[in-house]
């Protein structure tokens, strides 16, 4: 088992970097708590004996070496960044899970075949800069280096640059790797483990995913002396796409989600009707056909929608994923290691997405979830038990080890 | 007859200090290019030979001697300073039209009995700083000094802190003036007098306004694997109230108008669902009854959808007037000065609020309407013609030097 005080001390640790307004963290990618981050987690793997390398997206790979050093590596982890008002777990734990399983071998003493390389992805969160996962993306070949590299966050600052300008840009080609096999620990950010008092989700599948930036174009006008008739308003275009949304969600739910986070007015002001309106659709499900149904009803939603009020749109897609089927075997291992140490489990669906669906496309992936309170996630509110936390920790460590061979 | 042409140059003069993107202005209330503005009408108030005092509120207050000085002044202005999207005239050409009258008087070596005081009070748009029509609320005794020095902008600066800053914060006290009339020229920010190919609007009364800033507060969380029956979704919240204050709008149009123009979403990612929005509700109607029940029907709407989403929310009144009826004599002064000098004219109602609006509570007022382009203000496309800005300008000489008296 692994060492759950020194996995526990280290998450707080961690948490001190980037704090939030209310618990949490505010730890965005790339920002300069993104890098403080970075090097306080290479000083752990430096400690820990491991070999840092860094690739263009600056995704870090701490590898400790096999006793077949020939063979491809098993890669464990997950991302440090986080939401501007995130907790202290999405995607750290899986990080510093990762680097607690080669501390725990090291304890004790224990070599595996395979290298082993802990993995701190670039940008899962996609809140600063769409989309998510976009380290993974590139390194699975479905985003573009170049492209990517341009998008830019609210301030236009662009990603590339802003990667370079926290100084860890690293000159690695991206995706030239060989994965053995990849594993991530994750929090569930939903309540069915709580719920169920269950201490282990094996995740079987991942939900696809679509992001639909939306831009309406009305026009500016005065709210006191502008007839009814003669308005154009774009604020009263995405209110009712907001709807529309929701409406389309609750058609297909249990079997998918959907919301609008981010939504911006222009000019945004008390007594001007919207001109501009720019926000983002999120939808979801684990169904392909789904998934595709929902985007059709949306775009012909929005049709009719603007039609009735003589505005403009234009619908851009910042995001997209199909749904995931995870590797049988890696599956299997997690199952297999929960069992053997004795924690209750069932099969789940992540209702998030995360850097193993990417990774899932080249290497064979899969993914432990431990529960956490409420379900909540993408709140600085986000608490689990540091029992939640060890028992996915030790998870991690049996099927890693296992499948790195000894 | 004014001179036109030195009326049109000051107006494109002053349109040069806080361009805009689009060919407007952003000049707003107490920024550096209001600072700037100020300076400039000084100048020119200066060379008219006018004496220049300037209260807390920063309203400036340019008096041109009358013949008999104990005698009260007739005031005559409007507001320098801008949307964040504005247009070169709105609020400008009642100034600079005020401007022109004692220029033009000036050229004539026309004395008037009364004093004449050009005017050009403090943030009457109330897009930096709610509400519209502060230092004219104030100089009325509607609103309280002290309190709205301590508002806000999206920054958390404070106006009284922002106008001590830029340097106008008078030391004369706010309201201390004593009034014999006061005349406003205005753009009319509506269709109604261009559709009708009409010179002059006789600015019979102005409508009354609500301004509610609303505050939802749902549960932030994960948009990808919260279930749908598990979220408190604010953003969806302020959807649906943004919808309901267009149906009542609708229900009482041509009578009322209403629009939510400023809204914001907290956290506003991608990927989270709204824990809080915040927005404003702008509600105007010439009746006070169809106002009042606007308000009351709007309450009630947001206490059944904060219910059926478990949403919690507050209601704060930022800016409040009742109908206005302005002054007979005042507004006979107008239509005489119109149907002397043979511009067409008709009756009209402000739809916009206007510091003629305040004032008329305590001194005889009445407002002067040119027509704009397509009805369009609170653009930076806001238009109108030389020929309309003179004609206004006119009007406004004639029914000024009548109530002045020579
Ligand atoms: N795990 C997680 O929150 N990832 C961010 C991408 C998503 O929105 O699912
Ligand atoms: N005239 C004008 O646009 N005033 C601003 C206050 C309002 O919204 O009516």
């Amino acid at each position: 088992r692994i060492n759950s005080d020194r996995l526990w001390d280290s998450i707080m640790e961690m948490a001190k970097i980037g704090p939030g307004i209310a618990g949490g963290n505010n730890r965005q990618t790339v920002t300069d708590e993104d890098g403080e981050g970075r090097h306080l987690f290479k000083r752990w793997c430096d400690a820990a004996g491991l070999e840092m390398g860094v690739d263009e997206m600056g995704t870090m790979f701490a590898r400790r070496e096999g006793t077949d050093p020939s063979l491809p590596p098993v890669y464990v982890g997950s991302h440090l960044d986080t939401q501007p008002t995130g907790g202290k777990y999405d995607g750290v734990l899986g990080v510093l899970g990762g680097l607690e399983v080669v501390r725990s071998l090291n304890d004790l003493g224990i070599k595996t075949r395979h290298p082993i390389v802990v993995t701190n992805w670039t940008n899962e969160e996609g809140a600063r800069f769409a989309p998510a996962m976009m380290a993974s993306g590139v390194f699975a070949g479905v985003l573009d280096q170049a492209d990517v590299y341009q998008h830019v966050d609210k301030d236009g600052k662009k990603f590339g640059e802003e990667l370079e300008r926290i100084g860890w840009k690293g000159t690695e080609k991206v995706g030239d790797r060989k994965i053995h096999a990849f594993f991530e620990l994750h929090i569930e950010q939903g309540p069915i483990l709580e719920d169920e008092g269950i201490d282990i989700g094996v995740v079987t599948h991942g939900q696809g995913l679509k992001w639909l930036q939306v831009t309406l174009t009305g026009k500016e006008a005065h709210t006191g002396s502008t007839p009814m008739p003669k308005r154009r308003n774009a604020g009263l275009g995405m209110a009712r796409v907001i709807e529309l949304v929701h409406e389309i969600a609750m058609d297909y739910q249990p079997d998918a989600v959907g919301a609008v986070g981010h939504m911006q007015a222009y000019p945004n002001s008390r007594n001007i009707i919207a001109g501009r309106t720019v926000f983002t659709i999120d939808i979801r499900s684990p169904e392909k056909e789904v998934l595709d149904a929902m985007d059709g009803r949306i775009r012909e939603g929005i049709d009719t929608i603007c039609d009735a009020l003589d505005i403009k749109y234009e619908i851009e897609q910042v995001g997209h994923f199909d749904p995931v089927t995870f590797d049988k075997n890696c599956v299997k291992a997690i199952r297999d290691a929960a069992e053997r140490l004795g924690y209750s489990h069932r099969n789940i669906v992540s209702g998030a997405g995360h850097d193993a669906c990417w990774i899932n496309r080249v290497a064979p992936t899969a993914m432990v979830m431990c529960p956490c309170v409420d379900g909540l996630s993408h709140n600085e509110a986000e608490e689990i038990s540091k029992e939640w936390a060890s028992a996915g920790a030790d998870v991690l460590f049996h099927a890693v080890v296992e499948t790195a061979g000894i």
